[in-house]
């Protein structure tokens, strides 16, 4: 198959300079603020934008070097298959966050609730809607029991 | 900023053959069945994934050539900015959709609910984690009292 490529739309700005202390979900960063700075060749595509109180942001992890299938995950002791971890060290670094929209001004976005280290470049944006997104009778495998963990679980170096 | 490419991890088999017809949203694909096939040289990452009811496919969509950054979406007869909808005609053509994984066999994914075209290059799988991905006190913009519908629309041709 062939190799895909993505041309950044914009940068993703926040308090975290590195991985280390990162908050590893958007759960884990209740109030914390940042900025989505859109190219000027991509602004009208946020036209309506401000209407949605969430936006999905999909992002390259840029930090992340290489990858390895089976991962030790931020909130388990027990190796797993990347896939069915959110780690970033994974075949296509692709990350993604629903995060809340406070504002939009010109080409900068104001948003809270960021886990993304700064300087991260942002390949989409898209709305957040609960008719499409959430899901109901849900198994959450090793998660069961430890996804509540996030919201006081902040990034190691481990994925560097 | 740098082009970022990725490489795809497997494809995405369904009963749709063209955009055409095809659901907008998994809403819209209840009961429809499709597989995943992963390349062997990323299997080992599909370990412990058979525990989630729920994954996250990101993909590429592959028929959508070129972007328009002000598009007419399925569910509305009014101009939006493309960040705020799904359409795939976007600058980078990311596609993300929630569907049922309804067993794992070798390097093969069993999964309900999807409205993917067939073969569709799949760029990574993530667990669903309602703690992680589920939001409250939710504004949805345009697509406010809209988006139930997308369980009866199905695509045309106009983002071909």
């Amino acid at each position: 198959m062939e190799e895909i490529s993505y041309s950044p739309i914009g940068i993703i700005r926040s308090p975290y300079k590195e991985t280390k202390g990162t908050p590893i979900q958007t759960s884990g960063a209740k109030g914390v603020r940042g900025t989505v700075e859109i190219l000027p060749e991509c602004v009208e595509g946020l036209k309506d934008l401000d209407g949605f109180s969430h936006i999905i942001l999909i992002y390259h992890f840029h930090l992340s070097k290489g990858y390895s299938l089976t991962v030790k995950p931020f909130l388990d002791d027990t190796p797993r298959g990347v896939f069915s971890t959110r780690a970033p060290k994974r075949p296509n670094a692709v990350g993604f966050s629903i995060v809340k929209l406070l504002k939009i001004e010109g080409a900068t976005l104001y948003i809270e609730d960021v886990d993304i280290v700064d300087s991260t470049p942002l390949l989409d944006i898209k709305p957040y809607v609960p008719e499409f997104d959430v899901k109901e009778a849900i198994r959450t495998g090793w998660l069961s029991g430890r996804a509540e963990r996030a919201t006081e679980t902040e990034a190691d170096e481990r994925f560097k």
